[in-house]
């Protein structure tokens, strides 16, 4: 600790980055990255944005891409808010509606960053247990005083809470800000954005790291009641206003613009998804009914940490979680079908070992 | 003010943006952006990063880029940080360094971002007032409790101040960081990165937006002692651990590497800035010597409103500040030789007529 840093900075929980194997042909299912590059429209995008006009900064309102969004998601442009990737928006969320007068409420398991900016920002909290099966307790969510937040589907448990669900606990927060972090929404079914006209407490944030396949260029986006999205433009503007740069402007519209690639990436990720849960589930997995783009995993007879040293052995990456509930778990993410099937065989030869 | 806004956010500066307009060829000197495209090695660096890898996530070290910078300013890679934009950085610093129990202090006149942080951390401050001259009087900034910022060259006055007055300010406040922001410096002479390995309590901050001719890639950085940085990279790392995005990690490493490209535009620019001093000062304008990309200027005999809006009306936009003390002056970005051959044309029929 130095005497220098604000108390602030004293607090900020220190990072460790995801593992990273510097080799070549590393099979690399621990990020939930998008094993299908960007809409090839999207290359060619960001190549025409690659001129001159770099020189000039970029729009700090971002207009025409709200537009886009907008009329993706059948909202007004004052619905959305566009940030430098969904961790910057979610930021960005905790202060704006969160603060350190009032204890706001998230799932015991659930992103792991959640805890990180409510120790940043000095917010109270309470981390509410799921359920034995993992899931959420809708009522448990329910008159907190400070806000709440929670990822639907849910990481890393990958289960989706049924919009009625959501939406009760939306209603039965009237004067609190919920906020639904729908990272994974495009792999599951109905988004809460469907709810932002009725009430004006629900902040939707989502990103394009996932189903647009562009971790690289970091976008994420928030939609709610249009009071809700000033609050975080007016945070935005206090901190950073042009924190969307020109070539990342580009590629994020002609995503949005390309709904066929978009469509046609997801399927396929679905449809290895599927395929992967049920050659998992016959050699012997619990594989929980996943609505994103990986899988949760258990197995009655082979520890999880043992299983995960072993394919790393093998240079395929996964994801083990050495903290309490979930420690004999794995979660994998979905590559292409090719890909899950050279890691389906080798998981058949670590339980035969 | 909504119900559901924080305090954070209800105190939070309404921002206005930049003037555009939607005209084809407009002059734009009002936003200092640097008349120069950048580097084709940048260009080509951006088009050989745009590819499927946008769908993995960029580096949240930028291990590289830091040490390409570290190596252009003789530094080590763990005397760098690099952000979203030096606005990031700064509202980074802010929140490591900068706290609401102490009071800072900064110039009256000053980047206008300032009150903006303190405004939205609740850090308490002072304004010190600047000499007749806009000059800054360094003893004015000793021994400050909470710490020191200021812009150097200073904006929108486009003075700098010589290293010995920056060093002076360093020394005199041993128990807390001094903040020198130096978005200009490429324009000026020594940068006091020259001094941190002297002093443990200086964090100097740049940009890529007006040297680099990236305005548009949002690259800004920070150079101090290692603990200082470490105090950056914790609160990067609880707020959002990946801000820069892959092209703009390409773009910006090309930029540094390329120093030919960035002496030869900083060089043309310098050029013009004293041709279009001279010029003006022989139609009666009092302009102060600057050392930025900018001429800080005003006139006996005509009001600085009335010029500005003159050249609006001819498509020129410069920039006025309504603001006490500097309301009867006007910031003039440096365009390219040929648009300030126009720029002063115009000026010349203004007066005259």
């Amino acid at each position: 600790m130095s005497k220098f840093w604000s108390p602030m900075a004293k607090r900020a929980t220190t990072y460790v980055p995801g593992e990273q194997l510097n080799k070549p042909n590393i099979l690399k299912l621990n990020t939930n990255e998008n094993p299908y590059g960007p809409s090839p429209k999207v290359l060619a995008a960001i190549q025409k944005a690659n001129d001159d006009d770099l020189r000039l900064y970029p729009s700090p309102t971002v207009e025409h891409l709200k537009e886009v969004i907008a009329n993706r998601h059948g909202v007004k442009a004052n619905n959305v808010f566009v940030g430098n990737g969904s961790d910057d928006v979610l930021a960005m969320a905790f202060m704006a509606f969160f603060d350190s007068e009032n204890t706001i409420r998230f799932p015991e398991i659930t992103y792991s960053f959640y805890p990180v900016y409510a120790n940043l920002f000095n917010i109270p909290n309470e981390q509410i247990s799921l359920n034995e099966d993992f899931t959420i307790q809708p009522e448990d969510f329910y008159n907190s005083d400070g806000g709440v937040i929670f990822a639907n589907p849910n990481a890393p448990t990958s289960l989706y809470l049924p919009i009625e669900a959501v939406e009760s606990i939306v209603k039965n927060n009237p004067d609190s800000v919920v906020i639904v972090d729908e990272a994974y929404i495009d792999f599951a079914s109905t988004s809460a954005v469907s709810l932002i006209e009725k009430y004006d407490n629900l902040l939707v944030i989502q990103t394009m790291s996932k189903s647009h396949s562009l971790a690289g260029l970091r976008v994420g986006l928030a939609i709610g009641n249009e009071e809700l999205i000033e609050g975080l433009i007016r945070i935005k503007d206090s901190f950073n206003p042009y924190p969307i740069d020109r070539l990342a402007i580009a590629g994020a519209t002609a995503s949005f613009e390309d709904e066929n690639y978009f469509q046609d990436v997801t399927s396929k990720i679905i449809k290895t998804r599927e395929w992967t849960t049920k050659s998992l589930k016959e050699i012997g997995f619990h594989v929980l009914p996943s609505a994103t783009n990986f899988l949760f995993i258990s197995h009655t007879e082979a520890s999880a940490k043992d299983i995960y040293e072993q394919l790393r052995e093998k240079d395929i990456l996964i994801r083990y979680f050495d903290a309490e509930k979930i420690d004999n778990h794995l979660r994998i993410s979905i590559g292409t079908q090719e890909e899950m099937e050279k890691f389906v065989e080798e998981m058949v030869l670590i339980l035969n070992n």
